[in-house]
């Protein structure tokens, strides 16, 4: 027997969300009133930076709400914050359909919200509304949801696309750069893994894209809006990519590029990594395995090592350089992959292929490299390392 | 945007389950052969009975597999229990697909493991083999998975439905007769609502099937064979059912009737009722709402009332004569039907209505009769009683 599930989500690009004016924010999935109370959970940055801006919003436009505030980070992302956030939706009498509850933050929150909207009466409706630039361009172009488990990231989650999600770029203005940076790490990926020119914006506007946080507030009338281009390209490649996809019954996939080291290392060294850094230096490593099979040019590695870092993003760590961690990682890839490692690899920017045969012998010879990219980037003289050139690497 | 799943499932009848002969138990969903070792999750009753038949079935066909025994009872089903179970599918090293867990048990086993199945790396397939009269005819063909919390029956859950079930009608034969009457509680459900020949079967053999426990042990060959006739009645109805509205996105669910009022009564009562003696009286109640509506002739009332009692199953209980407590599972379930009533009553043997407008008048009478009805069956002499008639009921 068979039986088929159709979801239908919208993504809605506005800007200032927070205007009561606005009334995207207050808009039931689907059209229609809301039935009663409506939880908004919003993270600790969210609520200092926003908390009262969004109650003058409910207040003023008459929307029945309760709100919840969560501790972002990490380390909580757990069952407990998603068995919280359940039993506050239970208090407040969430029904099935008609009281969707808001979630207003960045990743961690979106993932605790969406797992706990997800489970509450086996999956309600929920309104998504990231403030980080990788829940905008990354977790809300998605259907994941997901908690740490056991050391293991996003070991226990489901698939649960949230029917609106809501995108505000302004809001990715207020928040530490560092986040913002590690949001380009998703960007980068994206563009390595499909589109060449988006690395080329990220080549050419690098730091200022990060100074200016995508905003484009120097920008003319009618001149080129980096910021918005980079947002743009990033969400639809990522749309396209997972519309096919979303519950990734195909385990072949593209966007999982620059995750397949990662996640050990993430875990490993939490909360020192953001997700996008660690993402960063997976594609920089997927990259030096590449250069070193032949794959890549060193010229192109080369290339992706420089944009990592003018995106003020580090390209080795060294749980990259542990060549021990990089095999047990990929041991755990392959587990998630089913017994394959259908391990993306560059060949050009902007262009990958599977390969499912690396052996640990590459892996020890690609964490060396990163090892000396470690080495060079902690002692290069900032004022003359643009002008010398990553370690040479490949056989030794 | 939208995108579209489509899920496949099996429903497999087959015999002698744990004979190491018969190569469905040890079958990979879909095909092909096991990466790994596979968790096989048994429910205590299970254990005491298959255990040992179960482990040489695994041992003499040479399937990697490793074992866990679960508490059964309602008060084990908690996110807890799943998390247990989700933590031994992480340290065993389960895969996302090459390693199906295999969950043998009753409803509560089922529940838990399907639960942590769909959670466990966002959902892993898993093979159910349910081993009640409740779990072969309702759970089995259901996706439904879930936790009672914080009170409330199912408030937790998922909708994963598993790829392969196995349904092995002599495993009913071992169990507890409370629990074939139990099940026999949901397969009058179904009779009520679409099949007045599986109405017919219980009114005729009633006490037969108890007793045999659905075996037909004393059929010749060629002659009737109720036992088997009521559970491929009862399987099919439900999955017709269901296979329409797999996830529930029609929140009008005549397979629901009877489960409006039970689930408060039965967390309330909890563990004094099981599941399908809770969903009996709930049939009768809507009986006894229909009649007292007009919607169903008294006389029907009162035969629906003799094959309850017939099957051995209560026709009341002192939570179903609390008119306050039927107010508010009434208003719960309201919530969980989005507002809705959504009320399925009975016309006739197999024919129902869907009602919004019951109201609190409504149900004080019914749950006067109620009362009347469990002084009824309590004080009438077992002797006689066949011979006296349900109370007269209606309005007062």
């Amino acid at each position: 027997m068979t039986a088929t599930k159709e979801v239908a989500y919208e993504i809605v690009m506005t800007s200032d969300i927070f205007d009561p004016d606005n009334p995207e924010l207050g808009k039931m999935p689907g059209g229609g009133v809301s039935g009663g109370t409506r939880l908004v959970a919003l993270d600790e940055d969210i609520e200092r930076l926003f908390g009262g801006r969004i109650r003058r919003y409910f207040t003023i436009n008459g929307i029945a709400v309760e709100y919840m505030v969560l501790a972002g980070g990490d380390e909580h992302k757990t069952i407990d914050a998603v068995l919280e956030v359940s039993s506050r939706l239970n208090r407040i009498g969430t029904h099935r359909v008609s009281t969707p509850p808001i979630g207003i933050g960045g990743g961690v929150l979106q993932d605790v919200v969406g797992m706990a909207a997800s489970l509450y009466r086996r999956g309600i409706p929920y309104v998504r509304v990231p403030t980080t630039l990788l829940g905008q361009i990354d977790g809300a172009v998605g259907a994941k949801t997901g908690v740490n488990f056991e050391g293991a990231r996003n070991r226990l989650g489901t698939f649960a696309p949230p029917p609106r999600t809501l995108i505000d770029r302004s809001l990715i203005a207020t928040l530490p750069e560092r986040q913002l940076r590690s949001g380009l790490g998703e960007v980068l990926k994206m563009a390595l893994i499909k589109d060449a020119r988006l690395f080329e914006l990220l080549e050419q506007h690098g730091p200022h894209l990060v100074a200016d946080r995508l905003q484009d507030s120097g920008a003319l009338p009618g001149s080129p809006q980096p910021g918005l281009e980079v947002i743009r390209r990033a969400i639809s490649g990522m749309a396209e990519e997972l519309q096919k996809n979303l519950w990734e019954t195909d385990l072949q996939r593209i966007v999982d590029f620059g995750h397949t080291f990662s996640p050990l290392v993430e875990m490993r060294a939490l909360p020192e990594l953001q997700h996008g850094e660690a993402v960063a230096m997976g594609c920089v490593y997927s990259a030096v395995l590449a250069a070193n099979r032949g794959l890549l040019d060193t010229g192109q590695r080369d290339r992706i090592i420089d944009v990592t870092r003018r995106l003020g993003l580090a390209c080795s760590h060294p749980g990259f350089a542990d060549a021990d961690l990089m095999k047990q990682a990929l041991a755990d890839t392959v587990q998630h992959r089913n017994g394959h490692q259908h391990l993306t690899l560059p060949t050009a920017v902007g262009e990958t292929v599977f390969v499912d045969d690396i052996t640990g012998t590459e892996l020890e010879i690609a964490s060396s490299y990163m090892a000396d990219l470690l080495a060079w980037t902690t002692n290069a003289d900032p004022a003359t390392e643009a002008a010398s050139a990553p370690p040479a690497g490949g056989l030794r």
